[in-house]
């Protein structure tokens, strides 16, 4: 505290991004990295983009928004970009979320979004998962000035149909309903078809999980132009150029090669699946996960004994605060060779 | 305007960039790029970081800010990074500058400044340039929630003297004063070696001019500790990660060469003063600039005719609103041939 600061400042409660540490020979699954490079016609579009940069990058991203608009067959108009779904997310709580009415959100998602509340002062309620851990959209109910919903849900990675969605974009035609879809490509079903009907949606992405560009930080929203305009208007506010010449080529590139997303993704579910079963085998409880993460609990072993001892073997997993879920680990999928020591770690923990 | 928006959307005026279109064979000196390419030894590191995009950045960029710390001469503690000035600048409002009574700042100037002011609901007021277009220290008076004074002043490239900034430091121990050196390495002197002795200083600089890395996006902020950690505590509430891996490594490189900064900023500082001459030969007014761009005016010729006639030829300068500037061309500071080619125009153009 300082006698400088604004007074909102004393009363942040900033996110706390999982641990990046310099560890030799770590096997690093705290933060839903993807385990592979990027599509290889990333790294030529930067090396071409490095040749100008002592020029400004287009403030309209214009030809990323082309692309997008493209790939998911909406109009530019219907696209933002910002630097990473974190910021696009923290331009849409400020823009389209400050109302009188609380904005609404899972008890247990991304714990970033009362983090942004706090930031911007916007009032909340969180709407507790059901015993099983899955969002029930029909709970989603009251007086609200939005909706927050990630799909699938994070740290849990259950996901929600297209009709769930559609259920509670119809029970709130006055409320933005934005659903965070950085996970959506592991399994899940994106809403981006349903914005052409629903002028009060606003799809969220990123291509820092299923792109594997958690290095270049770029997100985007999809939604109908006069909710487009709302986030334009807020980040020509705050700032120009959030993306680099660099990332604005990388991701493009990122986004035209439609053949590198189907392959990559189909390796991480396989993966998925079978670290699924082989944690199931050890006696694990695994949530039904659509991302590239499982949530997973063992009945009688606790969380942080588990996440330590792993740790000791210099095997990072993330634990999240919530008391609902202190028990559970949430693990990145890797490659095979990283789960399978993660496994092997795990077999000798419980074994010991 | 549309009922899904916060209410503050409709009430923000977006500050507009210069201009950056694409037209061939264009000579672009509106928007104060650098002429040159930036440090050799950026692209290289630029390449070598391309190589793991697939995970995250370091949040806390400690290598780039490490590298700033050891060339400016402080500690880590007191050095914040963000995605270009005006991303570290908005941090710095939201942070540090929104109290009860008024933020200072004179009336011509970044016109960033009340757009930021807009977004975070900040009461501010202008402190007129004298009739000469300078800064008068002594006018910063009053209650004041803060100042902000960029040195040199834009767009009047006008310099003040560390002198004059201690000045102001002290006659406002309480408010921070933000100085914005984004165009101090061209001639002007910076504030800070004062950082030491004034706990209420925060100087801003950039890589986009000076480095010749507007393409890049990186900036920082200098100032002592408890100003440095409310800034992160807005940005860790706001984006973990802002600059990606490329630019962090790219940045480093360029702030760690030193000898390439010396030597091209010498370069354009001897164009400008080329320049100079040449358009006080054609009867031009020219303020005394220790920019990378000149601010001048012809006492017969109107602004927005000049700079129709420019475009005409393919040339941008930049022209700004405000009424008391309304004949002044601003004019980047190009290679050698560029501002022969302006001053050519500008010669037919004067004697048609």
């Amino acid at each position: 505290m300082s006698r400088f600061w604004s007074p909102i400042v004393e009363t942040l409660t900033p996110y706390v991004p999982g641990e990046q540490p310099r560890i030799p020979g770590l096997v690093k699954l705290n933060t839903n990295e993807h385990p592979y490079p990027p599509s290889p016609r990333v790294g030529p579009a930067i090396a071409a983009a490095a040749e100008s940069l002592n020029l400004y990058p287009d403030p309209t991203a214009a030809a990323l928004r082309g692309t997008i608009a493209e790939v998911y067959g909406v109009a530019p108009e219907e696209v933002f970009v910002g630097n990473g779904s974190d910021e696009v997310l923290a331009i849409a709580f400020q823009a389209l979320l400050k109302h009188d009415a609380p904005l609404l959100f899972p008890d247990i998602t991304y714990s970033f979004y009362p983090v942004y509340c706090g930031l911007y002062g916007i009032a909340y309620r969180e709407i507790p998962l059901d015993a099983a851990l899955r969002v029930q959209v029909a709970d989603f109910t009251g007086p609200c000035g939005g909706v927050v919903l990630p799909n699938p849900n994070a740290p849990t990675g259950i996901g929600l149909s297209r009709a769930d969605i559609e259920t509670l974009l119809r029970a709130h035609p006055d409320a933005v309903v934005l659903i965070d879809e950085a996970y959506v490509d592991f399994g899940g079903e994106s809403a981006v078809p349903l914005v052409r009907d629903h002028a009060n949606l606003l799809v969220v992405q990123t291509l820092s999980k299923s792109r594997a560009l958690a290095g270049l930080r770029v997100g985007f929203a999809i939604g109908q132009a006069h909710l487009i305009e709302a986030l334009v208007r807020v980040k020509d506010s705050f700032n120009s150029y959030p993306l680099d010449r660099l990332a604005l080529a990388g991701a493009a590139a990122a986004i035209a090669d439609t053949a590198w997303l189907e392959d990559n993704r189909a390796r991480v579910v396989a993966t998925r699946e079978d670290l699924a079963s082989a944690l199931q085998s050890l006696g694990f409880e695994v949530l039904p996960s659509v991302a590239n993460f499982l949530f997973v609990r063992h009945p009688d072993h606790a969380g942080d004994v588990l996440a330590a001892a792993l740790r000791e073997r210099a095997i990072l997993v993330r634990r999240l605060g919530h008391p609902r879920i202190a028990d559970y680990l949430r693990i990145t999928i890797g490659t095979p060779e990283a789960c399978g020591r993660l496994v092997e770690a795990l077999r000798a923990i419980l074994h010991r």
